[in-house]
């Protein structure tokens, strides 16, 4: 085993055809990151007859048998008081310092409330969030919060802007990243009181790049790095893009079905149309994390591939090892956000 | 003239290239509906000028000289006082029942604030809502609030639901159009206080083929017809499928463009091409409408050619035909939102 303190736990239960797609995603990661220890939890049994398939990464995974695991139907207030499951004891290995962070593919308000409650939030952060990186017409952004906090106020949004800011350096390696509010307008009185606030606390910082709102069309054309939103709306329009995206590749398969000149097309059109896939791969994004926690927390996508699986990890060893938990302490050292919160209220109400 | 009473106002100086692209696309619904006629405000030398192309168009149109137009920039606050605009004057044609609705391509928020102040809210509702047609995979649904009211409590949630759903039956031609709200989660509990309350006012109606909440990805697989939601997280939802469309066109010419092969494969395309853009051919869901307002008040994207202004002034007949103000009247006649909206609250909070 490794000497390295690089550990990350793993909920092998989590996520459609588990846990083959878990395992077999760690062997991916594990030849792109021989140095990271695993702690795995699930049923040990059915763990060990996938692991056999891979014995180098057998060496740097511990296995824990646990008889439990979270079912997609679980209720988070539910969820929170058995211990006894792969999801709670990944998690707890990330509190008790085994782990520097937990990946798992299971139920994400269960993932949610269990490493609220674990974990706990960092001093001077008020509430955690769901970040993600998203791709643009050039490259990738982030995007926060997704769904942990359905309504937000002027203090929070900032703090995820603070949050976003950090995981955009560490996790797109980004010098000064291009912070923007989510709006419904460019305007300075468009939207809502919240993010009138926000929009105040964060000049005030200074300590941000920040451009000002930002409109959902303009997003995607490289306007900004991190785009910072209420739970409520960062998840509608996540979820906005995934259905837009299923819908036009659909219509496409679709007139090309139904046109005879079309079908014979195809294979002049197969390389360029890798090309946009790569481009737009979801497995390439995947590995939802809560920020704002004191340990890291990741969600892969529960229908995605061991490919997918093993970026999730990807993501979650670069943020370790730029100790990104250490750089959003250290950042909010010099800030205090409640007196800011105070005179930005102040300003716009 | 037509001795018709279908008469529809038109802001000549309203959007890109006006008066030009209006009276084009006038020209156009003239043809297909020869028995509308036209109130056009506007500067009469250069609408006289477009206007002269088009005789049999000229036929049916009666032109009122506006010193003045709206500009883009202008506040509404700015503009509800100026009554020499082409637009003040082409809404104000509908407040004194001159014509039962005006087209314009002018500046959303002025036509908004105009319309409010002089068409005035229907009786009993409390607040009008932007709605459009948008594509699904199947064909059409309509979506409502799209950015009037940032915030919305659950009586005016209701009050979309209930304009929507005629509106869908009217527009779309449907019996009983399946009504949802948008949501974040399909479950009960998920999201917001105000959605629950209008979830609960809205079955209490029985009115409705109320089926509960929708999230923005399944909005696409032909779940629903008529779209509730407040105007932020509509004008959010709005927005990021169009910033998406463009994402995905702009990656598909860009794949297309750096692969040789692919360059050959383009002549077998075209076909497949042109079908799938006629299906998402922005133009033929133009025509946003402010409703819940006693006269109807229709807005044409600003940048849309002449066949698509025609296709504004064709739904502004149509619902005009189908009486959808009167509709709406007489669908409240039965309801007390107030009362349902006290129940519900009890139940929810």
């Amino acid at each position: 085993m490794s000497t390295n303190n690089l550990v990350i736990s793993i909920d092998a239960m989590g996520g459609d055809n588990s846990p083959k797609v878990v395992i077999e995603g760690l062997s991916l990661a594990h030849k792109r990151n021989p140095d990271i220890r695993f702690l795995v939890y699930g049923d040990e049994a059915k763990v060990n007859e996938e692991m056999d398939k891979y014995p180098s990464l057998k060496e740097v995974c511990q296995i824990f048998h646990t008889e439990e695991f979270v079912h997609n139907e679980d209720k988070p207030s539910h969820v929170i008081r058995n211990r006894a499951t792969s999801m709670y004891q990944a998690v707890e290995a990330v509190k008790k310092g085994e782990a520097s962070a937990v990946v798992s593919a299971g139920n994400t308000g269960a993932l949610m409330a269990i490493s609220k409650m674990l974990l706990k939030t960092i001093q001077k952060i008020h509430r955690p969030a769901i970040i993600s990186m998203m791709p643009h017409q050039n490259g990738r952004y982030v995007m926060l919060d997704l769904g942990a906090n359905t309504e937000c106020d002027g203090i929070n949004l900032a703090e995820f802007a603070i949050m976003g800011n950090i995981f955009a350096k560490h996790a797109l390696g980004m010098e000064q990243p291009r912070v923007a509010l989510m709006n419904i307008g460019a305007e300075e009185m468009k939207g809502k009181g919240e993010i009138h606030v926000a929009a105040h606390i964060i000049k005030n910082m200074n300590s941000l790049n920040f451009i000002g709102y930002i409109e959902p069309h303009d997003i995607p054309k490289d306007k900004a790095d991190v785009i910072v939103a209420d739970g409520f709306s960062g998840n509608i329009a996540l979820k906005s893009v995934e259905g837009t995206c299923t819908l036009i590749m659909r219509l496409i398969k679709q007139s090309i079905k139904d046109s005879f000149w079309a079908k014979l097309g195809i294979p002049f059109m197969l390389g360029a149309m890798k090309k946009l896939k790569s481009n737009v791969d979801p497995r390439l994004y995947n590995g939802a994390m809560f920020v704002g926690l004191n340990g890291l927390s990741v969600k892969s996508h529960g229908g995605t591939d061991a490919f997918g699986f093993s970026i999730a990890i990807d993501n979650a060893a670069n943020l370790v090892r730029k100790d990104f938990i250490g750089s959003i302490r250290k950042e909010l050292e010099h800030v205090d956000l409640d007196e800011l919160s105070q005179e930005a209220c102040y300003e716009v109400y």
